[in-house]
């Protein structure tokens, strides 16, 4: 039997050992899409608590704790930071098998150096001894935190008005080496059919110093604010879209769709998909001329359960998986790209599970010479960041694709503690790889395998986005 | 190598023979959700034979003869009870891998003491085995059976106009200590596509002294049927739905489609939509104030040959799964509930295995406090119902929601002897969380593992029913 | 640790080595469905080098290659036949866990006895030892390499106006014994909305001599050439739907739609699925009548990358997996087929592998006396073909139906040294067997067992097609 999160935890072989401990522990960390704050960085901040490092906004253990039964009160609700933290060491125990209960305890191994299993009886010692670290230790601010994991580059997620102040100070701090840089996310450009779209395109349209009035006017918003993004440093994009539906417009139609936008006019579904095809269309041709990434977050259903977000907001644990068949509008999207000659470097992530497959075969026909995996399927993303399904997307990756090119793991936290979710990932691929040469599938070439296993942990997504 | 279900069927390691040898094995069954008949369980029927107890109306059997090319004369035609059987007997051993090859079994050894594999050699023996044991031994008559197999408590489904004669005598025979309940299923009610619809709602006006012209007669009319059924300790509703579609529509529209119904004039697939999904609505508010649970089961397609149908009618073998997209529907119809402070203990259902994501993420967005998994997928169902199907739908929850809160298996069965499922059941949950422990993914604490697994095993089915 | 591609090459345990090597390794081979060209049979072709033996027309290389970033000069270009070695055997040891890696070593080492594992640094060695080899055996010549793989049955795929002379020269060459068969491929008399329909109908007419007006001539031309093909020894037909779409018309309508497309007139979405539904309807009466089997793929989106069809055609690595729902059309089509009392026995793939549970549990509904699995899930296909694809395909049908009834292994193949795929499958069918033996969950009864693997492996395929 395995020591709980030992040394060898989810390392079932010794050529997965051997690949965990001599190759993949060692490499640095890009995590290259998150969601934390950089001013918390610029600030390094301090914790007050262990709640307020692991509860404050994390939706996933929100949703256990909900699963479990807790009252709102002791998750989002004013009851005390204790209460809160009791009753997520009631539900964790109850939790076998979620990566919360993995990631908890590898946090508090790797950054407390406690090891004591979370649960209902060790809560008050838990709470005590990482408090105290938390207060005493300079390691456990935000920035020792990032330093001591190795991570030489973040890659933060920011809406186009965003001024990138807080990337800026990083920069020009020669006190912090690990680079912060933003990515492009111009969501809220393009989901027409929210409320808030037109007070949106008042505050681009005062961050990029353009009236917005038609879809040209509009492009040239957004190019300005993609220069100002790129002097920053960003070299990446982002769109979480619901679901790709292909839907051509004339400029016209497009110009009087936007004309309904600016005005607060309700918007047909098929207009909705009509302007957010063709912004998408625009974007990736940017993109493709500024050498950028794309990346493409689809298949959620946001917000279901209405009170709730009615009381919390967005990203608050009511979404869920929606699984609508995305293929024919994301293989016309990439294709209309190549046509034109401007299709980007694109990640593509799907929130439904069974996608795995015709996500890889999609990506294997916009491929072109000069970059390896030019369009890839992202690692396994959000409700699919465990144990079988990185296993699955990775197994899916290497029956479809040259897994040598996967450009690996990130974190999409938002929280700072969260980067041992790249030691989770190596682990499981040194496993995957390990049992495959076990079996007699791949010669035990450790040098190869060894290299193999750096390049996907690391090397990869830094020359694939070229940071 | 394990022993051919033997005492460490399916348990791989140390810690999952512990967890099901001290733990699982030991604990009661609760059934919560079967097809069995409570005459035969009044009347303790005694079995002629084995073709009787195991071929009488055991679709799963029969698709497996099917599907080994037997004619339709030995399975549910006119050719001899041993003719039968022995037709079944040479199917079974090239049903390599398939649960009723493991099921067959399992019940030779629990219940007859039989230990010889069973095919076309061994048939003759078997048959005088069993049938001897049959003709002999009173703990094979149904009550036998149910006692000896350690069932508290059965929970059947029921129609609404059911007088649930059987279910009442059984409780009042104070012999008998299993509680026999019985479950709310108005599929006829919601189908009006179907041609026996009008019949039907006659059959319910008088069943509930209530006549049927408009929808909130139909509801009073439900509602008296309701109150019956909880007089005699219904818990449960369970509903067979073939898709969930949204279809709004208003009080007058409903009346309008409710009398073309009632007049048996067709029905437009909308209006079918808009009278189901209303109605399920209601019903779903009712089940609610009620205390009781609602069971949604998905993703059929019936009767799809025709023929087959024809000749032998419904649940005889003729029926796939489904893979349309439920999510919508179903997110629309949970909050819809939920906006009403109406949303009552629901368990999630799908006939297709690639939903066991969407769902658990679904669940997660309708949680409360001060019910554990409030919201939550049943069991890997019918088809489902395998090893395959059961690790999956386990691990999805594992990493979706909570596991320990999950309330177990079911027999969805017609047949008196699948109470072993419940012994499969066991065995690959403990297998599972076995695994885990011993890779390093949770403390070998062999006090909170046990207590999860009877929970699962138990306590959590009755706590969250209520029985 | 298992040797690379040894002898135990993914044999885990000792049934499934036991199986493998008594049983499954001395079986022969029928490759019952590929797209190997006969012509190269009758003239015995030899191979100029291993480029053209390997890299001539297999797109599963070339998008490998495309995914690692290599230049279309070095794919399918003006490179010579070294630098395109060169560029795969670079290529090749980044695609760990890809079937190809391993079907190339297998090749290597079964055909070539070469044990090198081919890298950047070995691809001078291994191309001049298998070029020295190639120029020197006759053995490797297209007859030696048939003969020394067992193989005594081949089934191609041809167009019905194909005149099938290479298949009637290899019947009369007595000099070889391995049976050379056409399988009937009349997709393009059944894509009325691709371009070349009109053209192909012209040429359809001059096979058949008969005038294509009307669809009554239309399907007497199409009997006339299926004589054709079962006086060659046909058996089987073969179906690259892209979906199967339900859409009943009259036969006026269908009359007008073929009009329409003979005269090269733009045709409705709708008429496009009417004119093919009904097509493969009569089509599947004919074969039902004839005695072939129907084979049908579905689930690809071809040619989405519009700039490489442009440039290299179709089957050149550009297509996808379609997820879309075609249960519905499937599940019509077949009961229409049944309700005529004229279903053939039918083969049933899906590129989407999401879709073998509800295959398999639709081919439970459409079973019949004196065939064994009439209708069944085919093998896993092009992108599934690789061990996960077949334990999940081969797991759903042993869950869901009998696995002893299966037909087995094709290559689908447009290579002639890929027969080794079908050792690759045994040792998987052998492993999965093996492992549930192992467990406890089938009786280690090695001449049932054994009996069952030889079946699958071989003898199933020849009964089922009546070869």
């Amino acid at each position: 039997m395995q020591e709980f999160i030992g040394k060898d935890f989810l390392l079932k072989n010794e050529t997965a050992r051997t690949l965990y401990h001599n190759y993949a522990a060692k490499m640095p960390v890009v995590d290259y899409h998150c969601h934390i704050n950089p001013q918390e960085i610029y600030e390094n901040k301090k914790f007050a608590d262990i709640t307020e490092a692991w509860l404050g906004g994390d939706h996933y253990k929100w949703r256990l704790m909900r699963a479990n039964g807790v009252d709102e009160k002791y998750i989002t609700g004013n009851a005390t930071n204790w209460e809160k933290f009791e009753a997520f060491a009631k539900t964790l125990p109850r939790a076998i098998g979620n990566p919360v209960y993995h990631w908890a305890h590898l946090e508090l191994k790797r950054y407390f150096g406690c090891e004591t299993p979370l649960n209902a009886d060790t809560a008050k010692e838990v709470w005590e001894f990482c408090n105290q670290k938390l207060q005493s230790d300079e390691n456990l601010r935000v920035r020792g935190i990032i330093q001591q994991s190795g991570v030489t580059t973040i890659v933060t997620t920011d809406d186009p008005i965003d001024t990138l102040e807080w990337h800026t100070k990083i920069k020009e701090d020669t006190s912090f080496t690990t680079k912060v840089l933003p990515a492009w996310r111009p969501d809220k450009a393009i989901n027409i059919d929210r409320a808030e779209f037109s007070d949106y395109m008042s505050k681009l349209s005062v961050a990029s110093a353009v009236v917005i009035d038609t879809m040209s006017a509009l492009y040239k918003a957004l190019a300005a604010r993609m220069e100002y993004f790129a002097a920053v440093g960003c070299k990446a994009s982002d769109h979480g879209v619901d679901n790709v539906v292909y839907a051509p417009a004339t400029e016209a139609e497009l110009d009087a769709i936007l004309q309904k936008g600016l005005c607060g006019e309700p918007i047909t579904p098929h207009e909705a998909n009509q302007y957010k095809y063709n912004v998408l269309q625009f974007l990736g041709q940017e993109y493709a001329c500024r050498g950028w990434v794309m990346e493409i977050h689809f298949g959620a259903m946001r917000n279901v359960n209405s009170k709730g977000f009615a009381a919390l907001g967005a990203d608050t644990g009511y979404d869920c998986i929606s699984p609508a068949n995305n293929m024919p509008g994301l293989a016309q999207l990439l294709n209309d790209l190549n046509e034109l000659d401007r299709l980007p470097q694109t990640l593509i992530f799907s929130l439904n599970p069974g996608d795995d497959a015709a996500i890889n075969t999609l990506a294997g026909c916009f491929q072109q010479g000069g970059v390896r995996g030019r369009v890839q399927q992202g690692s396994a993303w959000w409700f699919n960041d465990n144990i079988t399904g990185m296993v699955n997307q990775m197994t899916s990756f290497a029956n479809l694709s040259v897994l040598g090119n996967f450009v690996g793991m990130l974190t999409d936290s938002r929280s700072f503690m969260s980067y041992t979710r790249h030691e989770y990932f190596r682990r499981i691929l040194c496993n995957l790889l390990g049992t495959w040469v076990e079996e007699g599938a791949y010669p035990s070439d450790m040098q190869a395998l060894g290299s193999m296993v750096q390049d996907i942990c690391y090397n990869n997504a830094m020359a694939y986005f070229g940071y």
